[in-house]
């Protein structure tokens, strides 16, 4: 019934941004799509778990973020000790887990007659765990991200499960209040860990390094993690379905879970989310309280990398049924992208207005890049159109992308540097793209990728997302080994540095990059930084050597 | 079943104080007790009300605690403006509340990426709406009383209610996080008031004076809001139904609601949560999560008060069957007490540890006071024998009582300063008790209560309990005057001061009063101060005319 009302209720939304000549959806089918993904919502397997110990907070100017945690006294028998003696806890999960708290008020001297003030903060890492959260940076993204919970407990000896799904590996527990005149111990602690992955079906080669089988383990941890009813960004902050990262959790995915039927509902929701008006997708999805899209929010090439997960679905599933479902969807945004090529045949972004996203760098030029985006993103949907044998309705595309790469070719590559620039500025990214695009030749796109990384003007990668296609583009351009040391320094640094899941930013120079400007409201669990399974186990020559 | 599984509960935490050879209950029908007090367990009435507007909060040394509120602008239309920009509102309801409250984030542009973080502070008076909380004093009450609310919404448009229940005059709401990038109001503001009273079965005269008409209305107020599941103490502190604050309630009770069935309820709540082991009473009890009482509080004087309220009961229902069922309590109380009743007719409080509660007054000596409690206790509770017609059972009670009156008169009057001195010190507790025990003349305890309350020295009441029996040990000695003008004075002087309901503690000249040493913890809706309505209606010669 709820998932009527809520599909009803979306309706309505979509509907208001209709203007009244325009009530149809540009995709017909687009309402049994959304009821699609809401029967397949998966179940989630729960696990529950406690602590394995409390821990003591250690300011370290060679910790990562400068703090670290010690093992200390405290778990063993708390059930049975004085809170308002303890005062405060800080508990170790041993890993990351995502799921609901629960815990119990025990009597152990005459009874409760006031309640008790609770401050719970849940925290991926130390030093989230340690930074003074208030005041709040001005603008930055919202304090309620913080996984902080003032509780007033009424009542003793009842189960208390905390509503809010936390993210997290620490929990601080501090008394801010409590009757001078009773005493009780927190006892029943355990915390119900959800996600929709369940079994690894992939191994690593015999005699894998130490180093891969750590990258491999985080790795498939990170995507364990963000796998809830559907691939979420970060299951701390955002838990939105975000294409970009959904393309990155598929490959993961099918080198660790398998798991074809969540990346099909996401495909499903995000066709059944597409503008009506213009058949547009939008960058991100919310599944709570109803699926539903962030309105308006267009990202041109995350909308291309919905085209490249499709097609990877079909390689990994050769389920053409749904591919033949969903092409409209596809051929859509490839028109869309084209609309704001020139006759020069070069991608405009000032044509039409879109967030071409391509990672979080300060300064970074983007305008390259995305030229080689839309040219990898057509070349992607051309090989879907191959796949359902429907070229014939876009046979001028591969004269278009060829088009493209010369221009490209023109317009950005600099011989006296031998980088591509872009309006004159130097970056790994714009590299990587090119190679993506197969505009350079191997050769050049290597000694272009080399240039780009060895010099001190260019900028670098500020993400695992960037870092991801800037591996696959050493690999199409046949840097197998920079490759591998590339992925052993970037994701093994964080392994290094103690991560239990990989980071959403991360940078080996700068221990506090923070797309926000404050650390603490960072993600330490994130979808687009999951790849390295990926690697691992596409190319085990390479990786697991 | 619930409730069966909570007498079972409660039977083995009785249990549990019980030695293994004394396993059998000290009034053989306990349990049964138990089951009744379940049964009679009231429906609560429900309103729905809404704020009647903004308020400002102004700082005054005129105000009562330095704080009062002034209209403002703010809330119409509250509904469709971004509280991004409001930032911080409190809004009065007008009048004081208890129960449940429930809002709404709409979304006004864009769709909420990311948690709303809110502080919500309920409180009945300005000035614990304006003082700083933190840092909490150290040994005071729980900071938990406090209805502080910090909230993580993680949805918008759907009704949020509060599980904790508030009590209230006005709510503070601030923003304390917010993503940036959406627009959201706070919308469907509603408050769910519960109470177990219903209809005023009473009525002023007409032409009473405004000041009795407006004590009166604050004093139903007051009883209203402490009635719920049982006569709470304070709906905002406390929650629970304690011997003293029933009694006077039960006055309240007689001359407003008539709400017998809550009051029949009480009394067998109380017996029912007897200690099994020796039947006496607690002082005070708990309905959440099961009805279990303070163990191991033990209130001499307020055991007494049981027996009053149960004689005021039977004067007022005739209900003989209840008084029945429950005098071998009421006559254990008193056997209880006469223990401590030496070969001198005085009461020593060192004999058997018991909270012997008089008044809220640093520094008073209860010794004379205690005196005239029992004998006070002593001819209620033989009042009820005669009724039942079972005085044979404690022929020896008038005797006894003569000679403790005479006795304590012995004792404790000083000639010199004509008043009733406690070890030496002048209290005008200790007259009362005295005129309520019957022990001076009414043309002594006169001169004696005018004396104390003339005294320079002699502590006066610190609360409205203790004033409640000095107004009756007024018109006991004939005072009628003197206790009009003193109600009206001391009743009259709160609602002067901007009182809705009156409070836990009130001191003409000194309105930072606080029991705990801090006054946003008092309760300002509280049980014992309800009693006006009683005098009112009992002596309306007196209060109407």
């Amino acid at each position: 019934m709820k998932r009527f009302l809520t599909i009803a209720f979306a309706l309505i939304l979509s509907a208001a941004a209709l203007s009244a000549q325009e009530q149809a959806s540009y995709y017909p089918r687009q309402t049994e799509w959304l009821e699609m993904a809401y029967q397949m919502r998966p179940v989630l397997h729960e696990t529950v778990v406690c602590p394995v110990g409390a821990v003591r907070a250690v300011q370290d100017p060679a910790a990562y973020q400068g703090w670290r945690y010690e093992p200390c006294e405290g778990w063993e028998g708390m059930e049975n000790r004085s809170f308002r003696e303890i005062k405060e806890i800080t508990l170790d999960f041993g890993r990351h887990y995502t799921g609901y708290f629960t815990f119990r008020i025990k009597s152990l001297r005459d009874c409760m007659d006031g309640p008790i003030r609770l401050r719970l903060l849940f925290g991926e890492m130390p030093s989230e765990m340690n930074t003074p959260l208030d005041p709040w940076p001005e603008g930055c993204l919202s304090r309620g991200w913080m996984q902080e919970e003032i509780l007033t407990i009424i009542n003793t000896d009842q189960d208390i499960t905390l509503p809010r799904r936390m993210s997290f590996r620490y929990l601080k527990i501090e008394l801010l209040g409590t009757s001078q005149s009773y005493e009780w111990a927190i006892d029943h602690i355990s915390f119900r860990a959800v996600s929709s992955a369940k079994d690894v079906k992939t191994a690593l080669q015999p005699g894998a390094p130490q180093i891969i089988q750590d990258i491999n383990r985080v790795s498939i941890e990170t995507l364990r993690e963000c796998m809830q009813t559907f691939f979420e960004d970060g299951p701390k902050r955002d838990h939105r379905l975000w294409i970009g990262d959904l393309y990155l959790q598929s490959l993961a995915n099918a080198y660790s879970f398998q798991n074809w039927d969540l990346v099909r509902r996401c495909l499903y929701i995000f066709a059944a989310l597409a503008d009506p008006t213009d058949g547009r997708l939008h960058g991100n999805v919310f599944e709570d309280p109803m699926l539903h899209p962030q309105y308006q929010n267009y990202m041109m090439t995350y909308a291309l990398l919905y085209n490249s997960t499709l097609l990877q679905y079909i390689r990994d599933t050769g389920d053409l049924e749904t591919a033949r479902d969903l092409w409209p969807v596809a051929r859509r945004q490839v028109e869309d992208a084209l609309f704001s090529v020139g006759d020069d045949y070069i991608y405009d972004m000032a044509r039409k207005p879109s967030w071409c996203f391509i990672d979080w760098r300060d300064g970074l030029d983007a305008t390259a890049c995305v030229q080689g985006a839309v040219i990898f993103g057509l070349e992607e949907t051309y090989a879907i159109a191959e796949a359902l044998g429907c070229t014939a309705e876009v046979k001028e595309w591969p004269k278009i992308a060829a088009k493209m790469k010369r221009a490209a070719y023109r317009r950005y590559f600099d011989k006296g540097s031998g980088m591509f620039l872009s309006n004159g500025q130097a970056s790994v990214q714009s590299q990587m793209w090119m190679v993506m695009a197969g505009v350079p030749s191997a050769k050049e796109g290597a000694a272009a990728l080399r240039n780009a990384l060895s010099s001190e003007n260019a900028l670098k990668p500020g993400t695992p997302y960037a870092t991801h296609y800037l591996v696959e583009a050493m690999l199409r351009c046949g840097m197998n080994d920079e490759a591998h040391d590339y992925l052993v320094d970037y994701w093994g640094g964080m392994v290094r540095k103690g991560a239990d899941t990989f980071w959403e930013a991360y940078d080996p120079g700068n221990d506090n990059i923070s797309p926000y400007g404050f650390t603490p409201v960072n993600s330490a669990c994130h979808a687009w930084s999951c790849t390295p399974v990926y690697f691992i186990h596409k190319y085990p020559e390479i990786f697991q050597k």
